[in-house]
């Protein structure tokens, strides 16, 4: 095989392409000077030899200042909050939380979610780790409180009800509390196309006014 | 002009409908028999006949024991919360809160919304038969607070911060407090795709798993 | 069931409409006024007293001048050319063609197309009303060429392909020709995506410039 | 700025791809193993080293046998039609072209189309480079016709009038003749959505049942 079509096929792995926009990548490339392609095969190597996976959340970062440490910024600042440990399914999440800068507590990645007829969910998602992380920092830190912040589709719902059912020996053995994101109308959403949960919940968590000013 | 033409250009101010689908409708309509046509027809005219707006809250509702009536069914149920009066945007509103069955208060109908730019808010929306009524039922029954179940866009944020404004006056002198639905996490929702206001707020009301057991 | 509901069943059975947009059709018409009603409700009764379809061509038109007219203008009209005979899906098809201006012959409306698993294509397309059509026009006026108009999709070709195997003995006694419309590249469309019989059609019937000039 | 955040830049220069997929990619790529990312980071190299633009018709061809080689394998097929030359935007379309078993003459990359609005229309498309070959093609060997397969939308239609009147000389000099591809019904359009010019292209360009049969 030529090496246009050769790298295409590659192309194609990549989530969300499809062999129309992989090839389109590859004559992309024949038009770009050789510096651009050089930094781009520079950067992909860069990621084998500095990025690592934390083995704290099983995030991946920098390994910037010190080729042995095993641990992301977040996990390694003792500043943050020890007793609330956030589940998310993927990095990209622990970004979006970050930015809201409303949350100060230490993350998990599981690496996805699982379906209601996944046999061996422990293989699809970092299970086992998140519980023997939960189970030693039940024992050695402070954990008090697991905050599921897994999607609310199929996915994250069948995820989060399987990692209750498992959880629940070890949040009976230390005294854990389980929680999840407050639902509620979302940015953008429209009352009429609100789905009954959405709605209860939104009714439920409803929020007074801070600046109402009661009759003395 | 002919019929065909003449009826497509009145389906043509239906709402979401172009000229191509208002001429299908047309072509739709000389397919069927004469019955589905007098159906259609009638129904209308019972639309004027028989449909009325509620004096109350300002929806449309079915005239349909006693042609005096002025109030819908849920206005004249005297069983609901008189504390709370729901304002919000249009009549579907009210059917997705009914069918979530989580409110049992009272609604008002603003009819729409208004844009950052509107001059005369009140020709858009009920919002001077909103303030009579407020005013009314603050000073005869037992009006405590004013829900504002606006979409989460930008016509409904503009909306609720223009009727807050307006409402300071009405809220001081009468004690009333002003809410506003929970904000959070709407099912089918991906983290990753959440705004920070979304998660903030979904951070915020997190819930916590009421089965979860505390150790002795 | 109230009128709303009622009404809103009703617009359901229009094309592409659903149960949400046929109430928000009800809602729409509730806050017109009486007039707006009248006219519509009117343009419906005329469509059914005004309206004929023509025994010419089968197509709907307005039975304006002459209650007794049973013909179309287009059939009506001396000078359009009875030797070509175009087979048309629908109504708005021959708008289409008419507003082109480059055909001039007869039409006739399908009403529809067949798909491949059709049991009884006489039941669904006008195809024994063509089939009378053709040996009239064959032995009584100048018919010469039947050009089958129908889409480039699978409905369309089936279609077109049971039509030929069905004209087939009127087309050998009558000596008549089939035709049908030229394939190539549409407006909008780029050779990218070009399937391959668009390609070669575009290809066999390229156009030479007619201001090119040869020397001498 | 992190190996992530860098790589994800680069893929953000990719066409099509916006800030959320390049980072996904880069994600995708952290969770390969070495082996696949060696092949990705070989092929781009590969493309650099073993790919060249063919000096006859300027696409992109591997040099596979013949280091020296300066022209691709259409280009140096001594049994295609030097007196065809058609004018495509990009390689793919010459793909597209080929697939479709229609056409044995020679090829030219424009490599683009230009705007109206274009200043300088040689610096963004190989014209310059296409008038030589004409120029050269006209002298010594036997090119009679070129055909301007550009795409029937804003862009391919400007850049064959631009190219029309720039090839005014030359065509008349070398008695040459432009054409273009032929225009009518795509496969998958419906006539009710066609334009003016496509039907009647498409009824300007029937075609004839070869198949029919004539009364002797």
């Amino acid at each position: 095989m030529d090496p246009i079509s050769q790298l295409a096929d590659l192309f194609q792995r990549f989530p969300g392409i499809g062999p129309r926009q992989a090839k389109r990548f590859v004559y992309f490339l024949l038009r770009q000077n050789g510096g651009y392609i050089r930094e781009l095969t520079h950067g992909m190597q860069e990621l084998q030899s500095r990025i690592a996976r934390c083995a704290g959340c099983r995030r991946y970062f920098t390994n910037a200042h010190n080729a042995a440490a095993q641990e992301c910024a977040i996990c390694g600042d003792s500043a943050r909050d020890s007793a609330l440990l956030m589940v998310v399914e993927k990095d990209v999440d622990i970004e979006a939380i970050e930015k809201s800068g409303s949350f100060n507590g230490r993350y998990f990645v599981l690496g996805g979610t699982i379906s209601v007829l996944e046999k061996e969910p422990e293989k699809r998602i970092a299970a086992n780790e998140l519980f023997r992380a939960i189970s030693e920092r039940a024992q050695h830190s402070a954990l008090k409180e697991i905050i599921l912040a897994l999607s609310l589709n199929e996915g994250g719902e069948t995820t989060a009800a399987w990692l209750r059912s498992q959880l629940a020996p070890l949040v009976r053995e230390h005294a854990l509390t389980i929680s999840s994101l407050g639902r509620g109308l979302s940015t953008g959403l429209e009352l009429e196309y609100s789905d009954v949960d959405t709605i209860q919940n939104a009714l439920h968590s409803r929020v007074q006014d801070s600046e109402t000013h009661h009759r003395e």
